[in-house]
């Protein structure tokens, strides 16, 4: 397995594979790998000859209050995870080789960025368009696994890849739980131990409004109250709770169109995300 | 020579190329075609094994005041001199296979835009990047030609390239005047014969400046005064005439690395650019 530290290595070794006519799969991440990264791997390697795993903490989609700094690194388990899971490639840029100093250039998703997160977040989806075009750029991948876990991240990067034509398939993989339900986050590590028991709240509220959209109910409102009766009794300080069309991220009175149920709630200091897609 | 109307037209027929192990330039333009666009297409040749050329006056770069829909236009004439160049095909797009009905990403740079033709044009050169990302990725070519006519959208452009990792090498290609001197562009058509004669005070400015560059004068304020001496008396609306770096598009005092002798001057309705880089 290579480890990619430049950019020139990494587009000769792909220049390479593109001359056999194979193909690549990029998964990006920002390392701490857990199962969900291990499972978007494998997804990758269905879906290409080759498998590169990007890992780096992108300065640029964290706010000035947000744990940049703190954000969890271990590059040696990281490096022992992909080799274990038959990936290629690490592509292990430093924030001076993907940002110049006088960097200047932006890429803006301005309507799905503007609700869910990006109402307490206003420059994270602008960092994540970037350096995921950035990524796409440089490993000139064919394809791109992204989890559903973070929703909102995954439609606008679909939604990127579409208005600005780039030749990448986007892949939207399943959300991966823990055992207890949790979804697997980097940031899960950040929990105490009774955080992390209040946080089952989340995975349960989805899979409540999950099993009554399955048996028919479309009333947001209903749904929304069926959330908010696992959510609000948790302790957590609620971000979102909202039901919004996957097309434009607005929030909708009746599901009559794919949609989600996307919440974020505190648990101590840490944020969570869980979600659920409600495809009709 | 092909007419390519769609997207999956177009990378088809360059995907066949690139199989070939060949490589395609392509020469973006908003059509009504020139001397100035066929220099372009030499230079074009030069440097790729195909040439395609894209005609698309792109909405999104023309504020709400301005003259898109006077624009000139003449795919037929634009057809010939294509064919008679040796182009191998042209990307014809209509305004909705580029821009869905919910277009929503865009491409900002955020320094260099905010200068020179970036003040009275707020929103010009976002959507100059945004396009030429996309005809960028749709074809997928590996070099691009673009004119120093336009000195600021070059600079803007290679700068998106550079920080956006874009795997295609942008050619400044030399600015063309007609034989009277006067930059060439697609607007000239709408000047009066007395306006056109007004105009010449433009590349006099621009060419007595170069002189007294040449000849090693490096003081802004000398060179802005030779400059002001021509286009001040010439009947001009003048919107600006500015000495900046290349490097930020700022104004500098003394010429200590490259930099752009850049003007803007309105005759009758017509707003005319005209420059000279200025290399150290």
């Amino acid at each position: 397995m290579k480890i990619l530290r430049s950019i020139e290595d990494t587009r000769a070794t792909v220049q390479a594979w593109y001359k056999k006519g194979e193909t690549v799969a990029l998964v990006p991440t920002m390392g701490y790998l857990h199962q969900g990264h291990l499972s978007l791997v494998k997804i990758a390697k269905e879906n290409a000859d080759h498998v590169l795993v990007s890992i780096f903490v992108n300065p640029t989609q964290f706010g000035p209050n947000e744990d940049f700094d703190k954000y969890p690194r271990d590059f040696e388990h990281d490096e022992a995870l992909c080799k274990e899971s038959g990936v290629d490639g690490i592509f292990y840029p430093t924030k001076e080789l993907m940002y110049a100093e006088d960097h200047s250039t932006w890429v803006q998703e301005e309507n799905l960025s503007k609700t869910l997160c990006g109402v307490t977040r206003p420059i994270h989806f602008r960092g994540v368009a970037t350096v995921c075009l950035k990524l796409f750029n440089i490993t000139q991948c064919q394809v791109a696994v992204f989890g559903r876990k973070d929703a909102q991240q995954v439609l606008i990067i679909a939604r990127m890849v579409r208005d600005l034509n780039v030749p990448v398939k986007i892949i939207k993989a399943p959300l991966i739980r823990e055992e207890d339900g949790l979804a697997r986050s980097s940031r899960n590590k950040y929990l105490s131990k009774s955080d992390h028991q209040q946080a089952l709240a989340l995975s349960r509220a989805v899979s409540k409004v999950k099993k009554l959209f399955d048996a028919g109910e479309c009333s947001s409102s209903v749904l929304l109250d069926a959330a908010h009766s696992e959510i609000d009794p948790s302790g957590g300080k609620i971000d979102y709770v909202e039901i919004m069309s996957q097309r434009a991220l607005r929030p909708i009175a009746t599901i009559t169109e794919p949609a989600l149920l996307a919440v974020a709630v505190k648990y101590g200091k840490t944020r969570l995300i869980d979600n659920v897609f409600l495809e009709i």
